[in-house]
């Protein structure tokens, strides 16, 4: 959990979620772990990373572009994107990104 | 600073550079922050967004891979990298990606 997501070797997908909170909880830290959970158990889900200060980051990995549409299109998933743009996210930025190449110091 | 980076339309790429702090400062922040102004000065930059708990996600945004293959070859970055692998990180993993479809939520 919360460490540097081992993905296999690219190509593959990542989605940057970048986005600034409002600044009550508002169930906010039960759905976050619940999307994550929820997320582990999609096809094609390959990892998770994130992190918030002011700003927060999470980065999704995933094997191709149609597990993220069905990721995006999951029922639960998009009541958690409906209350976030109501009550949680000021605003955000979602970036859906092809994996080219990585490499890492262990 | 250190909000949602206004990147232009896609295409253009993202270095996801994610990475486990050792537990002392020697320096660290103050390398962060030079690092950041250095990237601000490279042509073809388009932002910066981070965030730190105990993992840390820094994303930079570029026009093209010739601009990222610059900034890691810039002399004082290139310092610091060493640094980065000898001192300030337990472990890190870098990823370039292109970024094919971006929305957001303001």
């Amino acid at each position: 959990m919360n460490s540097v997501a081992g993905t296999p070797k690219p190509p593959y997908y990542a989605v940057i979620f970048t986005s600034e909170r409002t600044e009550k909880d508002n169930g906010y830290n039960g759905m976050a772990e619940r999307m994550e959970q929820l997320a582990n158990e999609q096809e094609g889900f390959w990892g998770i990373e994130s992190a918030r200060e002011n700003l927060g980051i999470t980065v999704s990995y995933w094997k191709d572009l149609e597990s993220i549409k069905k990721w995006k299109m999951n029922s639960e998933h998009i009541m958690a994107q409906h209350k976030g743009r109501s009550i949680w996210y000021k605003n955000y930025k979602v970036r859906i990104c092809l994996v080219d190449r990585d490499y890492e110091f262990i």
